[in-house]
């Protein structure tokens, strides 16, 4: 974890195919998470739950349910919206295979009797951000979904077993990369920033 | 920007009081904004908007909604959840001009019409945790608050001037800190991390 902060943001990217012979020891899922759960939550109350799956069961059935939400008009919605490019990856990803190769995913959860839910969002993506900053950090891919959580809550409810407080928010896929990926496609800050008020350019 | 991400990320934590002499070149934040938008999206829909706030008028109109928040119930509420010091804390920065005293205040906004607002939370927060880290990077101190922008929403988007399609998020208070800051109090993530299904331990 020698990489600078600014290395590692200015070159993240979702990685959507794994290598499938890499491994990812416990050891740097925990430091992963330690990382993760230094991130800033309302009132601390650090409202999070960390489900770390190896099973391929389970991840064959994250991987069915996505395909499955793809076919019934996801990828319709989402051609709409995305790059052809971006479409070819997600598409790759979600229906062929491509996150399914990731040796872990990391379901992160909101404990909603621990935080009111209206505040959940924001105590649980800042932790999920350093995941992933974390995970790039040594050397790993990552693709942070939340069609599997949102869309399909009950089945991963049910997969893993989460008690009625605990609220599936985030799936994390990560692995080593299949392939060596190419930098984030991201708009200028100064197209998106403002002095003062709405509307009075940067 | 020459810490390494570890660093950085295990020190991080909310600072509520600012040294009324730290300045904050226009290049800082430049340089903070252009690292939150490397985050990732949903869909890479980049939704964020953000509002740079210095004028002190401004600064005391968000101060003042918030002092008015915390006597009509917040503290009551709060101290209800958190230790004594963070209350105090808390207290001092909301109710005692400690946060007011940040010469800058980021407002984080979502622009509702580029992804469907279900996704927004996703989309905003990662950015926003990059924010915050970019900003510790460069020695400020930062304190993530969602109150005003979410309970205070009719206020900000006056106050702003934000179109009806841009909704606030997150507003977050920057500045040097006045006081060297502790380090973070979390339980380790081993007390919140499962191994394939809820409950089995890690």
């Amino acid at each position: 974890m020698t990489a600078t902060f600014e290395q590692l943001a200015l070159h993240q990217r979702a990685c959507r195919r794994f290598d499938p012979s890499g491994a990812v020891p416990d050891a740097d899922i925990e430091k992963i998470l330690t990382i993760a759960v230094h991130a800033p939550s309302a009132e601390n109350s650090q409202p999070w739950e960390f489900v770390v799956v190896r099973s391929p069961d389970t991840r064959h059935a994250f991987a069915a349910i996505n395909a499955a939400r793809w076919r019934n008009g996801g990828a319709a919605l989402i051609q709409r919206a995305v790059t052809p490019a971006t479409f070819e990856d997600m598409q790759d990803g979600i229906a062929q295979g491509g996150l399914e190769s990731a040796p872990v995913v990391i379901v992160v959860c909101l404990a909603s009797d621990r935080i009111d839910e209206q505040w959940g969002a924001s105590s649980i993506y800042p932790a999920t951000q350093n995941l992933l900053l974390a995970a790039a950090s040594l050397g790993y891919g990552t693709c942070l979904t939340t069609g599997l959580t949102q869309r399909s809550r009950d089945q991963v409810r049910g997969l893993l077993r989460l008690p009625a407080a605990i609220q599936p928010i985030a799936g994390v896929f990560l692995g080593r990369p299949a392939r060596k990926l190419g930098p984030p496609k991201r708009q200028p800050a100064r197209e998106h920033s403002h002095r003062e008020f709405f509307g009075q350019p940067w």
